[in-house]
């Protein structure tokens, strides 16, 4: 089974990452707008109540984190995605960086760029067009995260949570 | 801002119950199956606190329970909906009580029919025809529900997922 870890802002900013999304995101339907901090991977019955203890434990490392959204961004020229992008903070690396320790495998292939999906899997010129408007656009948008998820996914491709974490800081 | 109370069944059962809602439910986008545990009701953020921290008390004084799916039943005449019909064990009703307690208002207007909706709003005639089809399936499944999830709606209709609680039955 797919799973994946991920924080959900708060229903304002998922608004405005919908009224995007809606139009320019194929993924629009099966998951709300997020900040993925651990993509997809495998894992089967025997293994996943490990991996839910080991991330519980992380989750209770860290403290609630400031997310911070600066400006419309793009992952052109790898995908035509156009994001949110939110500020790269120690706390949110850090996160991060525990949920990619040696336990799950260990760091991942691309260098981590914290950031929301508004729209994806465009032609280029479509890109390029949605982008021009887009970057002009200001989403100076911050609110505190104290919590993420682990989903799961359906055969259809649709996402649904099975745990929630909360940031803790317990573990100092 | 609205929220509801829902449990998630297996990947196994939400995906049996999509392979229907996908062709039947205009749902379908908005949520994955689900069996709603209390209805949508608005929350403000200074009330919303409180109800978790309730609610949270309330997984705590129940055990995991058995969803059992027995048939394909249907909500006609009060609307043309099809759902997987859940046997209203007593645990299941006991929950259901406690979320329906004074402090949440009191009991709902209409008695508890545990479901997990696979179909809804179709015409007379479509609903007669795909249940005539349906009635016929054995849903014969049977699973250990350990949790259950509170939501909040977002514009476009969807639903995040804000919380999530362990039936733990500490507090006997």
């Amino acid at each position: 089974m797919k799973y994946g870890v991920v924080v959900f802002p708060s229903k304002k900013l998922q608004d405005l990452a919908n009224s995007y999304r809606k139009r320019y995101d194929p993924h629009y339907e099966l998951i709300t707008p997020h900040m993925t901090l651990k993509d997809a991977f495998e894992a089967d019955e025997s293994e996943i109540k490990g991996i839910i203890t080991e991330i519980a434990e992380i989750a209770k490392r860290h403290k609630p984190f400031t997310l911070h959204t600066t400006r419309v961004s793009t992952f052109a020229p790898l995908t035509n995605t156009l994001y949110f992008k939110v500020d790269p903070n120690p706390e949110i690396i850090a996160i991060h960086e525990d949920l990619h320790s040696d336990f799950f495998g260990g760091p991942p292939k691309f260098s981590y760029v914290p950031h929301i999906t508004i729209a994806q899997k465009m032609s280029d010129s479509e890109h390029a067009d949605i982008f021009g408007q887009l970057k002009m656009v200001g989403v100076d948008h911050e609110e505190t995260i104290d919590r993420f998820h682990i989903l799961y996914q359906l055969e259809d491709g649709s996402w649904t949570v099975y745990d929630t974490f909360r940031l803790t800081g317990d573990e100092e």
